[in-house]
Protein backbone atom coordinates (compact mmCIF):
# COMPACT_ATOMS: atom_id res chain seq x y z
CA UNK A 1 0.00 0.00 0.00
CA UNK A 2 1.34 3.78 -0.79
CA UNK A 3 -0.08 7.26 0.37
CA UNK A 4 0.53 10.16 -1.42
CA UNK A 5 -0.76 13.84 -1.20
CA UNK A 6 -1.66 14.99 -4.40
CA UNK A 7 -2.98 18.58 -5.17
CA UNK A 8 -1.88 22.10 -4.71
CA UNK A 9 0.50 22.86 -1.74
CA UNK A 10 -2.10 23.30 1.57
CA UNK A 11 -5.49 21.68 -0.01
CA UNK A 12 -3.51 18.28 -0.61
CA UNK A 13 -6.01 15.40 -0.94
CA UNK A 14 -4.61 12.47 0.65
CA UNK A 15 -4.47 9.10 -1.21
CA UNK A 16 -4.14 5.53 -1.28
CA UNK A 17 -3.09 3.48 -3.99
CA UNK A 18 -3.50 -0.66 -3.40
CA UNK A 19 -2.98 -2.72 -6.44
CA UNK A 20 -2.48 0.00 -8.80
CA UNK A 21 -6.30 1.32 -8.28
CA UNK A 22 -5.75 4.69 -6.45
CA UNK A 23 -8.38 5.91 -3.69
CA UNK A 24 -9.30 8.95 -2.41
CA UNK A 25 -8.48 8.31 2.17
CA UNK A 26 -10.61 11.70 2.75
CA UNK A 27 -12.91 9.19 4.11
CA UNK A 28 -10.69 7.89 6.91
CA UNK A 29 -8.30 11.01 7.17
CA UNK A 30 -7.98 14.46 6.89
CA UNK A 31 -4.82 13.84 6.11
CA UNK A 32 -1.64 11.83 6.80
CA UNK A 33 -0.73 13.36 9.99
CA UNK A 34 -0.11 12.78 13.31
CA UNK A 35 -3.41 11.15 14.40
CA UNK A 36 -3.51 9.30 11.01
CA UNK A 37 -0.52 6.83 12.34
CA UNK A 38 -1.24 7.11 16.36
CA UNK A 39 -4.56 5.39 15.50
CA UNK A 40 -3.34 2.79 13.37
CA UNK A 41 -2.73 3.96 9.86
CA UNK A 42 -2.24 1.20 7.03
CA UNK A 43 -4.42 -0.58 9.41
CA UNK A 44 -6.96 1.32 9.33
CA UNK A 45 -6.56 2.46 5.54
CA UNK A 46 -7.03 -1.34 4.47
CA UNK A 47 -9.98 -2.07 6.60
CA UNK A 48 -11.74 0.80 5.18
CA UNK A 49 -10.67 -0.71 1.38
CA UNK A 50 -11.90 -4.24 2.59
CA UNK A 51 -14.95 -2.73 3.34
CA UNK A 52 -15.47 -0.93 -0.03
CA UNK A 53 -15.28 2.31 2.12
CA UNK A 54 -12.60 4.08 -0.31
CA UNK A 55 -14.03 6.06 -4.00
CA UNK A 56 -11.48 5.27 -6.57
CA UNK A 57 -9.93 8.60 -8.16
CA UNK A 58 -8.53 9.62 -11.14
CA UNK A 59 -5.12 10.48 -10.75
CA UNK A 60 -4.37 12.23 -13.60
CA UNK A 61 -6.73 14.92 -12.64
CA UNK A 62 -4.08 15.90 -10.10
CA UNK A 63 -1.48 18.17 -11.22
CA UNK A 64 1.35 18.17 -7.99
CA UNK A 65 2.54 15.72 -5.25
CA UNK A 66 2.91 16.79 -2.64
CA UNK A 67 5.10 15.30 0.09
CA UNK A 68 3.25 12.01 1.94
CA UNK A 69 3.75 13.92 5.13
CA UNK A 70 3.93 17.40 5.29
CA UNK A 71 4.41 17.88 8.95
CA UNK A 72 6.11 15.19 10.52
CA UNK A 73 6.47 15.32 14.67
CA UNK A 74 10.02 15.33 14.28
CA UNK A 75 12.68 14.70 11.41
CA UNK A 76 15.88 12.75 13.07
CA UNK A 77 18.67 12.40 10.66
CA UNK A 78 21.91 10.11 10.81
CA UNK A 79 24.95 11.20 9.37
CA UNK A 80 27.96 9.19 8.42
CA UNK A 81 26.15 6.22 7.24
CA UNK A 82 28.21 4.79 3.99
CA UNK A 83 31.25 4.16 4.31
CA UNK A 84 32.66 5.67 1.25
CA UNK A 85 30.60 9.16 2.18
CA UNK A 86 32.75 9.35 5.40
CA UNK A 87 35.59 8.93 3.65
CA UNK A 88 35.01 11.78 1.24
CA UNK A 89 33.68 13.88 4.03
CA UNK A 90 36.97 13.58 5.41
CA UNK A 91 35.09 12.38 8.54
CA UNK A 92 35.88 9.68 11.19
CA UNK A 93 34.59 6.37 10.54
CA UNK A 94 31.74 6.42 13.48
CA UNK A 95 31.74 3.58 16.11
CA UNK A 96 27.86 4.16 16.84
CA UNK A 97 24.92 6.51 14.96
CA UNK A 98 26.05 10.16 14.33
CA UNK A 99 22.39 12.00 14.68
CA UNK A 100 21.23 15.29 14.27
CA UNK A 101 17.79 16.87 13.44
CA UNK A 102 15.99 19.34 11.03
CA UNK A 103 13.20 21.05 11.39
CA UNK A 104 9.77 19.87 10.06
CA UNK A 105 8.88 22.73 8.19
CA UNK A 106 11.93 21.90 5.85
CA UNK A 107 9.37 19.30 3.97
CA UNK A 108 8.80 19.83 0.90
CA UNK A 109 7.10 18.04 -2.35
CA UNK A 110 9.42 15.46 -4.18
CA UNK A 111 8.92 17.64 -7.64
CA UNK A 112 8.80 21.03 -5.82
CA UNK A 113 11.61 23.35 -6.34
CA UNK A 114 14.74 23.87 -4.13
CA UNK A 115 15.26 26.82 -2.90
CA UNK A 116 18.66 27.64 -2.60
CA UNK A 117 19.66 30.48 0.26
CA UNK A 118 20.16 33.90 -0.93
CA UNK A 119 24.08 33.93 0.31
CA UNK A 120 24.31 30.25 -0.19
CA UNK A 121 27.49 28.95 -2.12
CA UNK A 122 27.60 24.98 -1.40
CA UNK A 123 23.81 23.44 -1.62
CA UNK A 124 24.35 20.08 -1.35
CA UNK A 125 21.91 17.02 -2.31
CA UNK A 126 21.75 13.85 -0.39
CA UNK A 127 19.71 10.52 -1.41
CA UNK A 128 18.57 8.84 1.34
CA UNK A 129 16.18 5.76 2.40
CA UNK A 130 13.09 7.90 4.92
CA UNK A 131 11.73 5.94 7.50
CA UNK A 132 8.35 6.34 9.07
CA UNK A 133 7.25 5.17 12.77
CA UNK A 134 4.59 3.46 12.82
CA UNK A 135 4.18 2.88 16.69
CA UNK A 136 5.56 4.61 19.80
CA UNK A 137 8.94 3.95 20.63
CA UNK A 138 10.58 4.19 23.86
CA UNK A 139 13.85 2.14 25.46
CA UNK A 140 13.03 -0.40 22.54
CA UNK A 141 14.43 -3.88 23.40
CA UNK A 142 16.24 -5.11 20.00
CA UNK A 143 16.37 -4.47 16.62
CA UNK A 144 13.07 -7.08 15.79
CA UNK A 145 10.91 -4.81 18.03
CA UNK A 146 12.58 -1.79 16.19
CA UNK A 147 11.38 -2.87 12.40
CA UNK A 148 8.28 -4.24 13.66
CA UNK A 149 7.70 0.15 14.98
CA UNK A 150 8.39 0.90 11.06
CA UNK A 151 5.26 1.80 9.33
CA UNK A 152 6.98 2.27 6.16
CA UNK A 153 9.27 4.23 3.70
CA UNK A 154 10.16 6.62 1.56
CA UNK A 155 12.55 8.80 -0.56
CA UNK A 156 14.10 11.64 1.23
CA UNK A 157 16.76 14.04 -0.41
CA UNK A 158 18.58 15.66 2.84
CA UNK A 159 19.60 19.14 0.94
CA UNK A 160 22.50 20.72 2.80
CA UNK A 161 24.44 23.71 2.96
CA UNK A 162 27.71 22.64 3.35
CA UNK A 163 29.39 26.36 4.55
CA UNK A 164 26.20 27.22 7.45
CA UNK A 165 26.68 23.13 8.18
CA UNK A 166 30.41 22.81 8.83
CA UNK A 167 32.05 25.90 8.73
CA UNK A 168 29.84 28.69 10.57
CA UNK A 169 30.58 27.26 14.13
CA UNK A 170 29.18 24.44 16.42
CA UNK A 171 26.66 21.92 15.09
CA UNK A 172 25.21 20.50 11.88
CA UNK A 173 21.56 22.16 12.09
CA UNK A 174 22.77 25.35 10.55
CA UNK A 175 23.51 23.87 6.63
CA UNK A 176 19.94 21.16 7.34
CA UNK A 177 17.42 24.05 8.28
CA UNK A 178 16.38 26.06 5.12
CA UNK A 179 13.50 26.42 3.49
CA UNK A 180 12.71 23.46 1.09
CA UNK A 181 15.51 21.29 2.73
CA UNK A 182 13.39 18.16 2.66
CA UNK A 183 11.88 17.10 -0.47
CA UNK A 184 10.11 13.80 0.43
CA UNK A 185 7.94 11.25 -1.21
CA UNK A 186 6.30 10.90 -3.46
CA UNK A 187 4.83 7.96 -1.47
CA UNK A 188 5.01 6.43 2.31
CA UNK A 189 5.29 2.87 0.96
CA UNK A 190 4.06 0.08 3.51
CA UNK A 191 6.94 -1.60 5.03
CA UNK A 192 5.01 -5.30 4.11
CA UNK A 193 5.80 -4.08 0.41
CA UNK A 194 9.71 -3.92 1.15
CA UNK A 195 11.00 -7.13 1.68
CA UNK A 196 14.32 -5.89 3.22
CA UNK A 197 15.26 -2.08 3.45
CA UNK A 198 18.82 -3.13 3.08
CA UNK A 199 18.92 -4.41 -0.20
CA UNK A 200 17.50 -1.16 -2.43
CA UNK A 201 19.60 0.16 -4.71
CA UNK A 202 19.32 4.34 -4.50
CA UNK A 203 20.75 7.07 -7.10
CA UNK A 204 20.67 10.52 -7.90
CA UNK A 205 21.64 12.36 -10.72
CA UNK A 206 21.96 16.73 -11.42
CA UNK A 207 21.31 17.66 -14.63
CA UNK A 208 21.29 14.19 -16.09
CA UNK A 209 24.72 12.87 -14.74
CA UNK A 210 24.50 10.21 -12.27
CA UNK A 211 26.45 11.60 -8.95
CA UNK A 212 25.04 8.91 -6.37
CA UNK A 213 24.84 5.33 -6.86
CA UNK A 214 24.78 2.77 -4.38
CA UNK A 215 22.96 0.62 -2.23
CA UNK A 216 20.89 0.55 1.04
CA UNK A 217 22.91 -2.56 2.03
CA UNK A 218 26.21 -0.80 2.12
CA UNK A 219 24.98 0.99 5.07
CA UNK A 220 27.31 0.76 7.89
CA UNK A 221 23.93 0.30 10.73
CA UNK A 222 20.91 -0.71 9.27
CA UNK A 223 17.62 0.56 10.01
CA UNK A 224 16.59 -1.72 12.73
CA UNK A 225 19.89 -0.70 14.78
CA UNK A 226 18.84 3.05 13.95
CA UNK A 227 15.45 2.60 15.37
CA UNK A 228 16.06 0.53 18.13
CA UNK A 229 19.47 2.70 18.92
CA UNK A 230 17.44 6.01 18.37
CA UNK A 231 14.79 4.61 20.99
CA UNK A 232 17.59 4.76 23.81
CA UNK A 233 17.91 8.54 23.86
CA UNK A 234 14.35 9.80 22.77
CA UNK A 235 10.73 9.14 22.57
CA UNK A 236 9.62 8.02 18.59
CA UNK A 237 6.25 8.88 17.92
CA UNK A 238 3.96 7.43 14.83
CA UNK A 239 4.66 9.45 12.22
CA UNK A 240 8.26 10.64 13.14
CA UNK A 241 10.80 10.33 10.17
CA UNK A 242 13.96 9.27 10.28
CA UNK A 243 16.50 10.31 7.41
CA UNK A 244 18.94 6.80 7.23
CA UNK A 245 21.76 8.62 5.49
CA UNK A 246 23.16 9.35 2.51
CA UNK A 247 26.17 7.37 0.17
CA UNK A 248 29.02 8.63 -1.50
CA UNK A 249 28.94 11.43 -4.90
CA UNK A 250 27.56 14.49 -2.80
CA UNK A 251 28.96 17.29 -4.18
CA UNK A 252 31.02 18.14 -1.09
CA UNK A 253 33.38 15.53 -2.41
CA UNK A 254 33.33 16.48 -5.60
CA UNK A 255 34.32 19.69 -5.36
CA UNK A 256 33.08 23.35 -5.91
CA UNK A 257 31.73 22.87 -9.39
CA UNK A 258 29.39 20.68 -7.81
CA UNK A 259 27.19 22.61 -6.21
CA UNK A 260 23.86 22.89 -6.84
CA UNK A 261 23.16 26.19 -8.60
CA UNK A 262 19.79 28.09 -10.24
CA UNK A 263 18.02 26.15 -13.08
CA UNK A 264 19.59 22.47 -12.23
CA UNK A 265 17.59 19.85 -12.20
CA UNK A 266 18.25 17.22 -9.61
CA UNK A 267 16.88 13.45 -10.00
CA UNK A 268 16.46 10.72 -7.34
CA UNK A 269 15.19 7.46 -7.04
CA UNK A 270 14.50 4.13 -4.83
CA UNK A 271 13.96 0.86 -5.68
CA UNK A 272 9.85 0.42 -5.19
CA UNK A 273 9.79 3.68 -3.90
CA UNK A 274 9.69 6.30 -6.55
CA UNK A 275 11.52 9.34 -7.90
CA UNK A 276 12.05 12.91 -7.28
CA UNK A 277 12.40 15.67 -9.57
CA UNK A 278 13.33 19.00 -8.32
CA UNK A 279 14.46 22.02 -10.15
CA UNK A 280 16.87 24.53 -7.94
CA UNK A 281 15.65 27.58 -7.93
CA UNK A 282 17.59 30.89 -6.14
CA UNK A 283 15.39 32.07 -3.39
CA UNK A 284 15.19 36.21 -2.46
CA UNK A 285 15.32 37.29 0.78
CA UNK B 1 -1.11 38.84 30.06
CA UNK B 2 0.33 35.41 31.01
CA UNK B 3 -0.58 31.88 29.79
CA UNK B 4 -0.88 28.86 31.54
CA UNK B 5 -2.34 25.12 31.38
CA UNK B 6 -3.72 24.01 34.53
CA UNK B 7 -4.98 20.31 35.16
CA UNK B 8 -3.74 16.82 34.10
CA UNK B 9 -1.10 15.51 31.66
CA UNK B 10 -3.07 15.24 28.39
CA UNK B 11 -6.32 17.37 29.67
CA UNK B 12 -4.93 21.03 30.60
CA UNK B 13 -7.49 23.32 30.57
CA UNK B 14 -6.00 27.04 28.57
CA UNK B 15 -6.11 29.83 31.00
CA UNK B 16 -4.95 33.29 30.82
CA UNK B 17 -3.82 35.60 33.71
CA UNK B 18 -4.73 39.66 33.01
CA UNK B 19 -4.11 41.64 36.34
CA UNK B 20 -4.15 38.99 39.41
CA UNK B 21 -7.59 37.69 37.74
CA UNK B 22 -7.93 34.05 35.94
CA UNK B 23 -9.56 33.21 32.81
CA UNK B 24 -10.63 30.10 31.43
CA UNK B 25 -9.02 30.91 27.52
CA UNK B 26 -11.09 27.61 25.87
CA UNK B 27 -13.65 30.27 24.22
CA UNK B 28 -11.06 31.52 22.22
CA UNK B 29 -8.82 28.02 21.87
CA UNK B 30 -8.87 24.76 22.79
CA UNK B 31 -5.11 24.82 23.47
CA UNK B 32 -2.02 27.07 23.17
CA UNK B 33 -1.33 25.20 19.77
CA UNK B 34 0.70 26.17 16.68
CA UNK B 35 -3.31 27.20 15.60
CA UNK B 36 -3.58 29.80 18.45
CA UNK B 37 -0.15 31.66 17.49
CA UNK B 38 -0.88 31.80 13.78
CA UNK B 39 -4.18 33.30 13.84
CA UNK B 40 -3.64 36.16 16.43
CA UNK B 41 -2.60 34.79 19.87
CA UNK B 42 -2.28 37.45 22.68
CA UNK B 43 -4.28 39.77 20.78
CA UNK B 44 -6.96 37.66 19.42
CA UNK B 45 -7.44 36.76 23.86
CA UNK B 46 -6.90 40.40 24.48
CA UNK B 47 -9.91 41.19 22.56
CA UNK B 48 -11.65 38.63 24.25
CA UNK B 49 -10.90 39.72 27.18
CA UNK B 50 -12.27 43.23 26.47
CA UNK B 51 -15.58 42.28 25.00
CA UNK B 52 -15.82 40.05 28.18
CA UNK B 53 -15.59 36.65 26.66
CA UNK B 54 -13.64 35.03 28.92
CA UNK B 55 -15.21 33.42 32.42
CA UNK B 56 -12.65 33.95 35.47
CA UNK B 57 -12.41 30.68 36.71
CA UNK B 58 -10.83 29.43 40.64
CA UNK B 59 -7.24 28.56 40.01
CA UNK B 60 -6.99 26.88 43.02
CA UNK B 61 -8.96 24.15 41.72
CA UNK B 62 -6.31 22.77 39.61
CA UNK B 63 -3.34 20.97 41.09
CA UNK B 64 -1.35 20.68 38.44
CA UNK B 65 0.74 23.14 35.72
CA UNK B 66 0.66 21.87 32.52
CA UNK B 67 3.43 23.57 29.95
CA UNK B 68 1.79 26.85 28.68
CA UNK B 69 2.94 25.17 24.98
CA UNK B 70 2.40 21.41 24.99
CA UNK B 71 3.90 20.62 21.68
CA UNK B 72 5.94 23.52 19.72
CA UNK B 73 6.39 23.26 15.80
CA UNK B 74 10.34 22.68 16.85
CA UNK B 75 12.57 24.03 19.87
CA UNK B 76 15.94 25.20 18.80
CA UNK B 77 18.62 26.03 21.36
CA UNK B 78 21.64 28.14 21.58
CA UNK B 79 24.47 27.09 22.93
CA UNK B 80 27.83 28.59 24.78
CA UNK B 81 25.51 31.94 25.30
CA UNK B 82 26.79 32.81 28.66
CA UNK B 83 31.02 33.40 28.48
CA UNK B 84 31.35 31.56 31.80
CA UNK B 85 29.65 28.89 31.11
CA UNK B 86 31.80 28.59 27.96
CA UNK B 87 34.85 28.37 30.25
CA UNK B 88 33.14 25.74 32.50
CA UNK B 89 32.32 23.61 29.61
CA UNK B 90 36.01 23.55 28.39
CA UNK B 91 34.38 25.12 24.88
CA UNK B 92 36.22 27.77 22.75
CA UNK B 93 34.32 31.13 22.84
CA UNK B 94 31.98 31.42 20.05
CA UNK B 95 31.97 33.97 17.34
CA UNK B 96 28.53 33.36 15.93
CA UNK B 97 25.63 31.37 17.81
CA UNK B 98 25.79 27.82 18.24
CA UNK B 99 22.90 26.29 17.30
CA UNK B 100 20.86 22.40 18.08
CA UNK B 101 17.78 21.39 18.32
CA UNK B 102 15.61 19.02 20.73
CA UNK B 103 12.61 17.08 19.62
CA UNK B 104 9.68 18.67 20.86
CA UNK B 105 8.23 15.83 22.86
CA UNK B 106 10.77 16.62 25.65
CA UNK B 107 8.36 19.37 26.53
CA UNK B 108 7.02 18.58 30.47
CA UNK B 109 4.92 20.47 33.05
CA UNK B 110 7.04 23.06 35.00
CA UNK B 111 6.77 20.92 38.36
CA UNK B 112 6.79 17.71 36.59
CA UNK B 113 9.06 14.95 37.26
CA UNK B 114 12.46 14.86 35.36
CA UNK B 115 13.14 10.99 34.69
CA UNK B 116 16.73 10.36 34.46
CA UNK B 117 17.40 7.77 31.91
CA UNK B 118 17.82 4.38 33.12
CA UNK B 119 21.61 3.95 32.09
CA UNK B 120 22.71 7.70 32.74
CA UNK B 121 25.55 9.07 35.37
CA UNK B 122 25.28 12.66 33.94
CA UNK B 123 21.99 14.30 33.93
CA UNK B 124 22.52 17.86 34.21
CA UNK B 125 20.24 21.40 34.62
CA UNK B 126 19.94 24.29 32.96
CA UNK B 127 18.11 27.19 33.14
CA UNK B 128 17.52 29.72 30.41
CA UNK B 129 15.17 32.42 29.45
CA UNK B 130 12.68 30.61 26.33
CA UNK B 131 11.89 32.73 23.69
CA UNK B 132 7.94 32.49 22.07
CA UNK B 133 7.64 33.17 17.71
CA UNK B 134 4.62 34.86 17.34
CA UNK B 135 5.11 35.78 13.88
CA UNK B 136 6.52 34.12 10.71
CA UNK B 137 9.80 35.12 10.24
CA UNK B 138 12.20 34.10 7.42
CA UNK B 139 15.19 35.98 6.65
CA UNK B 140 14.25 39.47 8.94
CA UNK B 141 16.05 42.09 7.73
CA UNK B 142 17.53 43.26 11.30
CA UNK B 143 17.26 42.42 15.32
CA UNK B 144 14.07 45.57 15.59
CA UNK B 145 12.09 43.15 13.18
CA UNK B 146 13.42 39.62 15.47
CA UNK B 147 12.28 41.66 18.78
CA UNK B 148 8.85 42.62 16.73
CA UNK B 149 8.16 38.57 16.23
CA UNK B 150 8.35 37.65 19.64
CA UNK B 151 5.15 36.61 21.19
CA UNK B 152 6.52 36.52 24.36
CA UNK B 153 9.06 34.90 27.16
CA UNK B 154 9.07 31.51 29.66
CA UNK B 155 11.19 29.57 32.29
CA UNK B 156 13.04 26.67 30.75
CA UNK B 157 15.06 23.66 31.66
CA UNK B 158 17.22 22.69 28.93
CA UNK B 159 18.17 18.96 30.55
CA UNK B 160 21.03 17.68 29.78
CA UNK B 161 22.85 14.30 29.87
CA UNK B 162 26.49 14.98 29.42
CA UNK B 163 27.70 11.27 28.19
CA UNK B 164 25.16 10.94 25.68
CA UNK B 165 25.60 14.61 24.28
CA UNK B 166 29.40 14.55 24.28
CA UNK B 167 30.96 11.03 24.68
CA UNK B 168 28.95 9.24 22.19
CA UNK B 169 30.32 10.31 18.76
CA UNK B 170 29.03 13.68 17.03
CA UNK B 171 25.89 16.04 17.37
CA UNK B 172 24.93 16.62 20.97
CA UNK B 173 21.28 15.63 20.31
CA UNK B 174 21.70 12.67 21.53
CA UNK B 175 22.17 14.06 25.44
CA UNK B 176 18.92 16.93 24.97
CA UNK B 177 16.41 14.37 23.43
CA UNK B 178 15.01 12.15 26.23
CA UNK B 179 11.03 12.26 27.61
CA UNK B 180 11.36 15.31 30.28
CA UNK B 181 14.17 16.72 29.35
CA UNK B 182 12.28 19.99 28.81
CA UNK B 183 10.74 21.58 31.53
CA UNK B 184 8.49 24.52 30.51
CA UNK B 185 6.56 27.40 32.07
CA UNK B 186 4.67 27.75 33.85
CA UNK B 187 3.33 30.60 32.11
CA UNK B 188 4.41 32.35 28.50
CA UNK B 189 4.32 36.09 29.37
CA UNK B 190 3.25 38.57 27.05
CA UNK B 191 6.65 40.42 25.01
CA UNK B 192 5.01 43.90 26.60
CA UNK B 193 5.08 42.66 30.37
CA UNK B 194 8.82 42.04 29.79
CA UNK B 195 10.43 45.70 29.77
CA UNK B 196 13.91 44.22 28.41
CA UNK B 197 14.53 40.66 28.31
CA UNK B 198 18.43 41.62 28.41
CA UNK B 199 17.31 42.59 32.13
CA UNK B 200 16.00 39.25 33.96
CA UNK B 201 17.69 37.12 36.68
CA UNK B 202 17.96 33.60 36.43
CA UNK B 203 18.83 31.05 38.84
CA UNK B 204 18.81 27.44 39.80
CA UNK B 205 19.16 25.34 43.00
CA UNK B 206 19.41 21.49 43.50
CA UNK B 207 18.34 20.75 47.11
CA UNK B 208 17.86 24.20 47.96
CA UNK B 209 21.51 24.88 47.35
CA UNK B 210 22.00 27.52 44.66
CA UNK B 211 24.37 26.45 41.60
CA UNK B 212 23.03 28.81 39.10
CA UNK B 213 22.49 32.42 39.58
CA UNK B 214 23.55 35.01 36.78
CA UNK B 215 21.31 37.70 34.52
CA UNK B 216 20.31 37.44 31.08
CA UNK B 217 22.30 40.55 30.73
CA UNK B 218 25.30 38.32 30.26
CA UNK B 219 24.15 36.80 27.04
CA UNK B 220 27.07 36.89 24.78
CA UNK B 221 23.98 36.97 21.63
CA UNK B 222 21.14 38.66 22.84
CA UNK B 223 17.30 37.32 22.30
CA UNK B 224 16.94 39.96 18.85
CA UNK B 225 20.26 38.74 17.56
CA UNK B 226 19.22 35.03 18.34
CA UNK B 227 16.26 35.81 16.96
CA UNK B 228 17.47 37.96 13.67
CA UNK B 229 20.37 34.88 13.40
CA UNK B 230 17.72 32.07 13.34
CA UNK B 231 15.96 33.30 10.58
CA UNK B 232 18.23 33.67 8.26
CA UNK B 233 19.39 29.76 8.63
CA UNK B 234 15.21 28.68 8.91
CA UNK B 235 11.73 29.92 8.74
CA UNK B 236 10.34 30.55 12.72
CA UNK B 237 6.66 30.08 12.83
CA UNK B 238 4.38 30.80 15.67
CA UNK B 239 4.41 29.26 18.26
CA UNK B 240 8.53 28.09 17.81
CA UNK B 241 10.47 28.03 21.42
CA UNK B 242 13.85 29.24 21.81
CA UNK B 243 16.35 28.26 24.63
CA UNK B 244 18.71 31.01 25.14
CA UNK B 245 21.55 29.39 26.60
CA UNK B 246 22.10 28.58 30.32
CA UNK B 247 24.84 30.43 32.50
CA UNK B 248 27.51 28.95 34.79
CA UNK B 249 26.85 27.11 37.25
CA UNK B 250 26.01 23.34 35.64
CA UNK B 251 26.98 20.09 37.02
CA UNK B 252 29.50 19.40 33.64
CA UNK B 253 31.78 22.41 35.43
CA UNK B 254 31.19 21.55 39.06
CA UNK B 255 31.98 17.88 38.91
CA UNK B 256 30.82 14.23 39.03
CA UNK B 257 29.45 15.00 42.38
CA UNK B 258 26.90 17.68 41.53
CA UNK B 259 24.78 15.29 38.53
CA UNK B 260 20.98 15.03 39.30
CA UNK B 261 19.85 12.01 41.65
CA UNK B 262 16.96 10.24 42.09
CA UNK B 263 15.55 11.95 44.43
CA UNK B 264 16.71 15.42 44.05
CA UNK B 265 14.72 18.74 43.65
CA UNK B 266 15.71 21.08 41.64
CA UNK B 267 13.92 24.69 41.09
CA UNK B 268 15.02 27.50 38.91
CA UNK B 269 13.20 30.57 38.47
CA UNK B 270 13.27 34.00 36.10
CA UNK B 271 12.35 37.31 37.10
CA UNK B 272 8.86 38.06 36.27
CA UNK B 273 8.13 34.74 34.28
CA UNK B 274 7.73 32.26 37.82
CA UNK B 275 9.24 29.42 39.01
CA UNK B 276 9.51 25.74 38.24
CA UNK B 277 9.99 22.79 40.97
CA UNK B 278 10.52 19.30 39.54
CA UNK B 279 11.84 16.00 41.58
CA UNK B 280 14.38 14.09 39.56
CA UNK B 281 12.84 10.14 39.15
CA UNK B 282 15.02 7.35 38.05
CA UNK B 283 13.23 6.10 34.71
CA UNK B 284 12.59 2.55 34.28
CA UNK B 285 12.72 0.83 30.43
Amino acid sequence: MRLMRLGEPGSETPVVESKGVYYDASPVTPDFEPLFWKSGGFATLNEALLRGDLSGIDVAGHVRRGAPIQRPGKIVCVGLNYAEHVVESSAEMPNEPVLFMKPANTVSGPDDDVLIPPDSTKTDYEVELAVVIGAESRYLPDEAAALEAVAGYAVSNDISERHYQLERGGQWIKGKAAETFNPLGPAVVSADEIVDPQALSLSLSVNGEVRQSSNTSDMIFSVAHIVWYLSQFMILEPGDVINTGTPQGVALGIGPEAYLKDGDLVELSIDGLGTQRQRCRQATR
